[in-house]
Parts: structure tokens; sequence; C-alpha cells
């Protein structure tokens, strides 16, 4: 269903993106595939994904960009500003995907920066600050265990320890950003100086499917949700199907069934989602009570208190299913990272150059990780949504209208030039 | 926890089998194992497994039985009788393991009635009926998916269906059995003729807790449960799991979820068994809402009421589980297996046999199958269990005490003599 373009969205080549350049970079990202994987596939360190990295350092060039690889593989593209040298206005996003994945997750944010800046180049009328528009390496999370490398470094919060993580053939994720360009060695060179960072803005679509049912363009992004991650072991004894009565059986698959329904009403709330995504039985056969069952799932929401809350409840949940059955239950929490707020002066700076086209904005909390919130450590984030078909994301089905596109990259050209005006984006009020 | 042995169970060789050559035996059998593979095991068709049945075919002919391999790989010994030539009384069981398996499941039914010839040899007072003891080829699942390959054989019931049945690597079943010294071209003169079989009576280990629950040494086996599978496949969608609130999720792990407890629910009148043993989930990623969850699953009773009313009601709960949450829900029965009744005049003769010798018995349905199911295809059967420690089976630790072998060595001894002595096995009712 595309959103119908507001007359507002017409203009000169200062003021508006041209689609037929966008759709053109968007289908020659996609042609740069892994050809034995499903949908769209272009996983970090893949000879698609060095591909598409140098396939787009050269696009920087073309538009007049100053480019640079770091050596964590990021490709940051620098354009002037009529100032210049202090902080910097920086915006983009990723070109990986997950497995199977589609061609809009990441790529429109990258692109959506370039355009912007070859608009800002077409007016002669740059901004005062730089602009950085980067490409960020390996945002999805990918074997290693470990998404967000790239941005983690220009973080400064990419670690000795993220680098030993190995994948399941036992390669160091240091040894992978070697053999794709990247200099782990040096990657602590990679990090940016907070003082560097004027503001962070990333055009994303939003992977849901709020906008669409909306009807509305525009998503601004108050916060991205936070991510508990949690590993629950129900350990039974594994005993004949056959002859083992009900009553003396300790099925750990039962068990797990019943925390998976728990961790299911536990978000029914509302206020986050919960997820278990996979399940390992063993012994695993028809005939055999499974001894064991291992959930991997997930609580997220951009409520710290709530997340917070899920803990003592899903470990009450895993022990009541437990103890009916003579099971174990052992729940740990792999990962907890916050919630990230997004910075008052992004988002105002995105509703007013909404209102300035004519175009309504939703609040739509993201509800996924993104380059944002590594680059949150250094200062203000914020990002703006586009509308996903039907929700869908990190699937070969994932699709964004062209249209609703070009509306994207014309409201984060608009934002940041609203942004380059802001003297301080780190207060905690827009300015009037 | 050895259960005492009365004091009638001390006799002569032609009353008592010898526990150091059982135990000897055992230990024997046991060493014949896969040797990268966990616990005791010896699948069918493997190395150890033709070792195993080269093994006790000499056991066999040193007991001074008439040794023949047939087609299907099973290996036949016979004592002739008294009269002999025309029904034979029929013992045996299989040399076989399920992978990570035992030492006594089969092993004691085979070694016991090589055991019981051995006592009639000694005794010098032959039964009148011919006696076989049989080692039945593969009664274990297998890879092709078929359990009782020789007993089916001998039953008349191995079709050309199974014979093409394949393993995961493609290998045909037939291939399997010509390279384990079968004759697939020739299997159907492994079959029996109906009037060939005076009785069958197999020893087995109990596999659950009952016996060794109630402390008593024998039990007599009314029936063997039917067996039915169905296989239970969830299609939701898979979305990212960050994004897609829960109301509006297809999410198919839930739906399983909550299915495997109404299995688990369904079983609770103690009737019969309920397992969900296997659960495939895809993409299984912690961070993507289940598409799809494919459930194996089987009920078991010794009543085929109870059974068949399984059906509308599990087909009932996975429509339920998969309407709550717009997940599609399609169960499959993948088999259906009646409940084998055992033969009134087999299960008088082990009550007969127990009371001679003082022992207790309790009646304890088998929820395993055995090679009992086939052969009731010809004739009367009937099976004497001994008690399984824990009531682990199909696993390294199955434990059955020697004196519990002895005990169920004598009592198959003498059940076979009882049984030689009743004119017609199939009668409805024992005589008098």
């Amino acid at each position: 269903m595309p959103i119908p373009q507001p007359a507002g969205l017409r203009g000169t080549p200062e003021t508006m993106p041209e689609p037929a350049r966008l759709a053109a970079e968007l289908t020659e990202l996609a042609a740069l595939r892994e050809p034995d994987r499903p949908g769209w596939t272009r996983r970090v360190f893949s000879d698609p994904d060095r591909a598409a990295r140098s396939w787009v350092a050269d696009r920087m060039r073309q538009a007049g960009l100053r480019v640079e690889v770091d050596a964590a593989g990021n490709v940051v593209g620098t354009l002037p500003g009529a100032v210049g040298g202090g902080a910097a206005l920086v915006s983009g996003s990723h070109l990986d995907t997950v497995d199977g994945g589609g061609r809009f997750d990441g790529m429109v944010g990258v692109l959506g920066a370039l355009e912007a800046a070859r608009c800002l180049q077409a007016g002669g009328r740059p901004l005062r600050h730089d602009l950085r528009v980067v490409s960020f390496c390996g945002e999805e999370p990918n074997e290693f265990g470990l998404s967000c490398v790239g941005s983690r470094a220009v973080a400064g919060t990419l670690t000795a320890e993220h680098l030993a993580l190995t994948d399941p053939r036992g390669r160091t994720l240091a040894a992978a950003l070697a053999g794709a360009g990247g200099d782990p060695e040096r990657v602590g060179q990679a990090a940016w100086r907070p003082e560097a960072l004027h503001a962070y803005c990333e055009l994303h679509i939003e992977q849901g499917p709020r906008l669409e049912a909306a009807g509305v363009p525009i998503g601004v992004v108050p916060a991205i949700a936070g991510l508990h991650r949690c590993r629950v072991s129900f350990t039974g004894r594994a005993d004949h199907a056959g002859t083992m009565p009900m009553t003396r059986r300790r099925d750990a698959l039962c068990a797990a069934a019943e925390w998976i329904l728990a961790l299911e009403a536990s978000a029914q709330d509302g206020v986050g989602v919960a997820t278990a995504g996979r399940v390992m039985v063993a012994p695993g056969a028809v005939n055999v009570v499974p001894q064991s069952a291992v959930v991997s799932a997930e609580v997220r929401s951009v409520d710290a208190a709530w997340l917070a809350a899920r803990h003592p409840r899903l470990e009450a949940a895993a022990r009541a299913a437990g103890r009916a059955r003579g099971v174990e239950a052992v729940l740990r929490w792999l990962s907890s990272e916050a919630p990230t707020l997004c910075a008052p002066a992004v988002q105002a700076a995105v509703r007013a150059a909404a209102q300035h086209r004519g175009l309504q904005t939703l609040d739509v909390p993201s509800g996924a990780g993104h380059d944002a919130v590594p680059l949150a450590h250094l200062g203000p984030v914020g990002m703006l949504f586009i509308p996903s078909r039907e929700g869908r994301s990190h699937c070969p089905e994932e699709w964004t209208d062209l249209g609703d596109i070009v509306t994207g990259v014309a409201l984060l050209l608009d934002t940041l030039r609203q942004l380059d005006g802001v003297p301080d984006c780190r207060a905690p009020r827009p300015a009037a």
C-alpha cells in the first residue's frame, strides 16, 4: 500500500532526493548477495559484504565525500561543513544482513545519508558542521554472537574479549575482521572522541507494522528497546516413552513448554515483547522421554523497570514448571542491555521537519537494536522510521515502497539541516 | 535392590539355570559394542551386531541345537522334541540395541531361551514339541524407521515397501540386510506357517518401574500396548522478535508448547502414556519469532478405545492452540498399531509356574513393543517380565540383577514345560 506523497515533496535537487538514483542503488546493492543462501543474504565478512563496502566507498567518492575506511571496517565519508573541523553531524546505518534477510534493513540508512549529502552538494549551501556518512560494519547478529561490531568500535566499546569471540568453526572475530579488510590490532584507533559528535540521526525501516497500520509515513523514535537474553536449561531424565508411567516421569520438554507459555503471557500487557526463538531437545527421539530441553529466549522493552520485573517472574515460572515434574530448571541471563533514550533535540528536529513538509508523524519506539545504540555512548542520537509492509523484516519479503523511502530521505535531509542550527543537541529539552 | 531368591530356586541342572554361565555370556555380549557410541550400543547391521549374531549361533551349536540363519538375519536354533516335526514352542528376543542402549533389553530373552534349552538337554527329558530358540534381527527402532525387522519377516509381514525404506544416507533396508548376511530377495522364505507355532513366550526386562516398586520378581504380561505416532506441524510467520507486537504475532512455537501440555494432560487418567519426544523449530534464532514448529509425538495404551479417543482430542487441541495465534496446525497420524493381547494359555502357564516355585507375580502390561507383537500374527504369544532398576531402559544405566535374571530364566523354563502340555494354546481360556 503506497502512502500518498504530499505536494510538499516536490522540490528542487537541493530539497528533494532523486527517486531513480535511490532505486538504482538499492537494486545494485541487492545484487551483491550470497548466491547459496536464501533471500538477499549479505552476512558480515562475506565476499558480498566486502564488495558492498567497497561499492559504497566508491559511491561516496563519486559524491565528492572524503572517504576513510577505519580499522573496524567502517566506511566513513565526510562532507566538509562551512565551519567544519569541530563536532560532526553523523548519519548512516549498515549494509550487512541476517541470513535470509531483505533489501532495506540498514541499506536505506546508508544510501539515504549518502543521498542527503548529494542534495546538500547540489544546493551549494553547505551545513555549518561537517557531515559524516557512515556505513557501519557488521550491525546484524552474527556467528560470533556480537551485533554492532563497527559502531561499537566507533563508540570505543569494542573490547579485546569481543575480538576473541569465535564462530562455530573456531575462527575469532579478530581474524574475520582482518580477513575482511579491517585491522584488529588498531581497532582502538577507530574510536571517536565524544566531543566529535554533534548529533547522530539514522534513517531506518520500522521493521514493525505500526506506521503502515496508522497510515503515517514517518516514525519518530523516542527510545530503542533494551534487550535481555536468557537461556533456560530444563534437565529431567530420559526414559522409555512406552514403559515409564506419566506419574513417574521427569519430562524436560513438558517443563519447557509450560515456561514458554509463561514467557508469552509475561508480555501480554503490551509494555514489551517476549520471544522463545529456539528449543534444543535431547535425546530428541520420538520414543524417549526428553531428558533435557534448552530454551533460548529474550525480552525487550523501552521500559527498564518492566524489563527488570521480568527477571523474578520468569525465574519463578521456570522453577514452578520444573518443580511440577521433578525437572531441574536453571535460568541464566546472558545479556542485559538497557533501553537507549533518543535525544529530545533529534526527536524535535524530525517533528519540525515533518511539520514543515506537512507530513504526519507517529512516535514508534524501536523494538530492534541499531547502530544508534553504541553511538549513544558518545552523544545525542535519534532515528526516523519509514513503513515496512506488513511489518515484515529479516526475511526475503521485507519491503518498503520507493515513495516511502524518498519521503524518509527528504525528512532525513531536513532533519540534518534542523540539527545543524541547534547549538547543543545534548540539552535535555529542545530549544524553543 | 536385589530381590531375595526363594528357596525353591535351588535345584538340579535340569530345573535350575546356571548363574555363572548367564553372567559370563551377558558380559561377552556387552563387549560386542560400537566403540564410538555411548553406552552399550549395538545397532542392527553394525559390525558388532553381525558379530553378536555369529556369536549366538556358535553358542546354540555348542548347546546342541540345530542352527539356521534365515534370509532376514534371524538366528534360529532348534532343539528337537520327543514328538517333534509339528508345531513348535518358540522363545527368544533380540541382540540389537538402541543408540546409547543397555546390556539387558533383548539379550536376557535370547540368552534365557538358550539357557532353558540347555536345562532341558541336561535333564535328558525333552519336550514333546520342538523348541525353537530365536535371536530376532533388528527389533529396535532403527535409522530406516522400522522396528521388529526379523520378527516381521517370520510373521510374513515384512513387505517390499519396508525393504525399500532408506536411512538418512539413502541406503535401503534391503541393501543393509544384504550387507549384514541376510538375503532380501528371499525374505519371503523366512516366513513361518501359522500352524508351525504352538506358542511363543518371551522373557524380557520390564523397562519400567512397577515390579521393583512392588517388590515382585515376575511380571505376567496381559497385553502389549498399541502405539499411535503422529507429527504435528505448526506453521506461523517468522517476524523480528523486537519489532512485532505480541498481538500481531503468529508464533508457531507457542502453539506447539500449548499442544505439548495438552498431550501431557491427555494421559493423566493413567490408561496410557503420551510423549512428545522431539520438536524442530525454524528458523530457530533467538531474535526471530518461530515460523514453524514440528512436534513428533506418540500415545500408547493396551486400551484400544482409549487410543482411538486420543485422535479427536489431540486434533482438537492442535487446532485450538493454532487458532489462538493465527497459526496453521496440521496433525498427521503416521502409524497406528493396535494393542496385542497375550494368549490366556501363556499367561496361565506363567502364573502356574510361578505358583509352583512359590513366586509372586504381578500383571504388567507392556508399554514397549516387542518381537512378540509380529509373532501374534501367527498364533498365541505371551511374555514374562523381570524387574528393571528404577525402571530405566534404552540407556547405559539399564540394569537387572543377576538373581532376577536367573529367576526369570527358571520361570521361562517352567512355563515352556507347562505350555508343552497344553493341547491347544489358541483356546480362548486356559484348560483347567
